[in-house]
């Protein structure tokens, strides 16, 4: 599947994350590097210290040398130009003004990339990750040069403190005078987040009661007009919320609210959120559609969780992904449906292809009596494969697929009258060919192809029409190789069956291949199978190529 | 879709590099966590060293105290066990000999999950990674507990230089000693990468001829009975090749061969490809299905990459993962997919759901003429509803799905009886409602479900169906709850549609609700739509509620 959403997005989207690194993997510079993956972003890192530490604890710090940090900003920024920027922890007030210092000075030279600064001033498991003399480089150098800001309750508190305004947050009233304020001494929007703080949907109600103008978005939460899903599941209206309230510059305000979760997979929650927040701003959503895309992100991450390490484990951040069944189209192999589907089935199509009746008929030696035999059954099989396409008209939903499907139906009409002839040729009259019974393999064959048509949509339905294609172009291209390779014994000259071949490696023909292979790819790289859808498509083919190879068998029997 | 392949593995998966960090993102610890999480597995990362580098060159290094370095290793290792774990760029003698110690510790330990070290020597712009006093500490202390250790051409002619047995690799059989010696000397298994060399498929032929028991490894070459993809692409044999050979301790040689890509995007390609091994060991495939899979992963990554930076760009990493299209099933939302179908239609799902139709018949006040007209409606509706179902059984393929099908039709019999009588006290005999001429509304509903049927698949034809389902199960709970209300106005006790709210609100047609959703979220769960396939279903889903409120305008305008 080529260009899914997520493949579109990695290629146009590059995210540079300034942040610390957490070396057992949930928080910093590796919980930002997962999420721009599971938003199909690019991600680079710039590192400003490294811990030692694991879900339980903080074992140590090494800050990197300020100069050091600026360096590795430079580098990047010359050369890759991010969409979107990221801080985390900046640990000291050194490395805190030069992320500043690098920063402004990009934003002078004209970068519009929105940043995002996540104010880390302390770990999950309680280590300070920020010095407290940093607290007025985040506020004064660059909070202002932020998009947004996203504190939880402790950093608002510590940053307000700092300003001498100290306060407790413990109510939806103090978190929005909180976000006023920062965002006012900060000249940027605040996200202030409220996971450590329990709200009640009361609360909500009231304090909306209170602020007409907020705007409440709710997630995860059942709506009215949703009874079924309420009585399905667990019951009324959750309990406990958690109420995250996104204060914009223009005084908008916008307060998320959601279920509150008990989970210990918490590690490295706000690095995500800050993460997910700039990726969304970076594919160029609005800050408000941003936060939200954002939070339900980060809440699955912890929702879907399993528990790693002993302490606070990380959350889930590949949630949102999935792996592709089936490789990208690229210019060496711009066929790797059609290559899976041969590979998976390579003894049987093997046995189709080059069948002892195919080797026979292109040493001109295989008896008249099962070229006969086929020519006459292929007659009756012929009519299931026509109306089989007319059931595939039937089932399209577009002009061009009712025209496609029902041009191979006047092109198999056109093929039984030319078949005629042919079989004229071989004594073989029109009534006689009619008048042939039917065997067991033609019904076999055919039927289960409209039985698949019955069953399935088009795709499923093409799949099924897919093995007598592509099979009989092989085998064209097959004879009509070996015939040109001395010592093959495959001739054309003098072979009562030339014209056979030639119509099946003609220009003709193979035109019709090579649409039929593009149609299956396109219809891989529209419409990407499930494991499941794959394996069922997978299953018709193999079936059809046995059925094929069934259809010949018939005939060899025949020449016994 | 909560768990697709990919999402299985990253809560099984956990792994560990010990590698330097590339702020530009194309290599170091960066390309592995990429390449962890396109595994679905969960990332781990020491940090050795850092460099301020971008696609064009590396600037300048900072190697980490060797003791901070095997603070952090022993920080992860005894909180979660890695499946695997890869060593990259080790920069200088003592972080080599800090990491070999800690690991050799662990192994003692009782650890026994691989060990794959990249020996990277120098960057892919040409710096210098390692000093060359540190290749005997990597020969000598770090190969030895390695599972598989993997160096281009380069880093192959260094070791083996260091160790007095100088060589240009410029063959395959140059490759093979050379292999050959690195695993005898380094007691482990040698992937040497030729991706600096240009093999042709003659070379191949040669060697292999020489070679019986070596194993050729075709990826994305086109194989005999594959003349229609040949001939449909760039044509025949790829001129240059790039073989990778593996040395296996047993002795076992296994040559990987693959066209050789013209590309810029190749930073991080050695980086990239051990990671991905590690991954593919972590998660119990053996060593030559490891590198397969792992080398194809790495040659898409590059075929897919799009440019990125001035230089040498970097991979695509998640060239094989998509986007889930729906939320994963959670405790706080069982039903994302249902969910999701009832936001995506909030107006028109609330028109019908709380038509006047429903608010008259709840409140008793709905003309008798309407309800009449509605009833003898739903009688030919029916009709087309258990054929439906009819339909769906004939798309079955399970025994428990061709009986639920059938159960429901069983159920609306049933219910047809009872509709008669309660039909015939409102005065409506069965003759009279036989003989009701079907409305326009009617047709267009009925008849589009079963045009559905005939178009799509089973899944299309279930999504036709659970409008009804659903909203008559809604209308049931939300009439029963605001009937529990003082002041709604609506009532149970002497409403002559009590009966109808009852039905529609009571256990058995709740239970059937239930089902229905179940079965949607499992079908979604089990077959996770592409983007195209989830627009499909919301757009039947939009098109079936839209026609339920025509359904109820219809029986309206009766009353006007």
């Amino acid at each position: 599947m080529s260009r899914s959403p997520l493949q579109r997005a990695a290629e146009d989207c590059a995210l540079l994350t300034i942040a610390g690194s957490d070396c057992s993997g949930g928080a910093g510079i590796q919980a930002d590097l997962k999420t721009f993956a599971a938003h199909g972003c690019y991600g680079m890192s710039v590192l400003t210290a490294l811990t030692a530490q694991n879900t339980m604890e903080v074992k140590g710090v090494h800050p990197i040398p300020p100069s050091f940090v600026g360096d590795q900003i430079r580098s990047v920024i010359v050369d890759v130009k991010p969409h979107a920027i990221k801080t985390g922890m900046l640990c000291n007030a050194e490395i805190a003004a030069e992320v500043a210092s690098v920063l402004q000075a990009y934003k002078h030279a004209g970068s519009t990339a929105p940043i995002v600064c996540d104010p880390v001033c302390v770990s999950t498991s309680g280590h300070t990750l920020l010095e407290s003399d940093s607290l007025g480089v985040l506020l004064k150098e660059i909070f202002p040069i932020c998009t947004l800001v996203t504190p939880n309750k402790s950093e608002a508190e510590l940053l307000l403190g700092y300003l001498d305004e100290p306060i407790e947050i413990s109510s939806l009233d103090n978190i929005l005078h909180a976000a006023d304020r920062l965002a006012s001494l900060g000249r940027c929007s605040v996200l202030l987040k409220g996971g450590h703080f329990v709200s009640t949907m009361e609360d909500v109600r009231d304090f909306s009661g209170r602020h007409p103008s907020l705007q409440v978005v709710k997630q995860n939460i059942f709506d009215e007009n949703m009874e079924i899903l309420q009585v399905v599941s667990t019951g009324l209206e959750p309990r406990k919320l958690v109420v995250d309230l996104l204060y914009e510059q223009s005084g908008q305000t916008t307060a998320y609210i959601r279920p509150r979760i008990e989970s210990t997979s918490t590690h490295g929650t706000g690095c995500t959120l800050s993460s997910a927040i700039a990726c969304e701003l970076a594919q160029g959503n609005s800050l408000r559609d941003a936060v939200a895309s954002a939070s339900m992100y980060t809440h699955l991450g912890i929702l879907t969780a399993q528990s790693i390490g002993k302490g606070n484990g990380p959350l889930n951040h590949l949630h949102s992904v999935e792996k592709s069944t089936v490789p990208r189209r690229t210019s060496v192999n711009p066929y790797p449906f059609t290559y899976l589907l041969i590979k998976h089935t390579n003894e049987i199509w093997k046995s189709y292809v080059q069948h002892d009746f195919v080797k026979q008929l292109g040493k001109g030696v295989l008896s008249r009596e099962s070229f006969v035999y086929f020519i006459k059954q292929d007659y009756h099989y012929l009519k299931y494969y026509s109306r089989a396409y007319g059931l595939l008209a039937a089932k399209a939903s577009t002009f061009p697929s009712i025209r496609s499907a029902t041009e191979v139906i006047l092109n198999v009409l056109k093929e039984i009258s030319t078949h005629t002839t042919f079989c004229e040729s071989f004594g073989v009259t029109p009534e006689e060919l009619e008048a042939t019974p039917e065997s067991t393999a033609t019904t076999a064959y055919g039927a289960y192809i409209l039985n698949v048509g019955l069953q399935g949509d088009q795709a499923k339905l093409i799949m099924a029409l897919m093995a007598c294609l592509l099979g009989y172009g092989e085998v064209g291209l097959w004879l009509k190789k070996e015939a040109s390779r001395s010592g093959s014994g495959i001739v054309l000259e003098g072979n009562p069956y030339k014209k056979w071949i030639e119509d099946y490696s003609g220009e003709h023909y193979q035109g019709a291949v090579r649409m039929g292979i593009e149609s299956i790819e396109k219809l891989v790289e529209n419409d990407g199978p499930s494991p499941e859808r794959l394996q069922e498509w997978k299953d018709v083919w193999r079936r059809c190529t046995e059925l094929e190879k069934g259809f010949w068998d018939a005939a060899m029997v025949q020449a016994t």
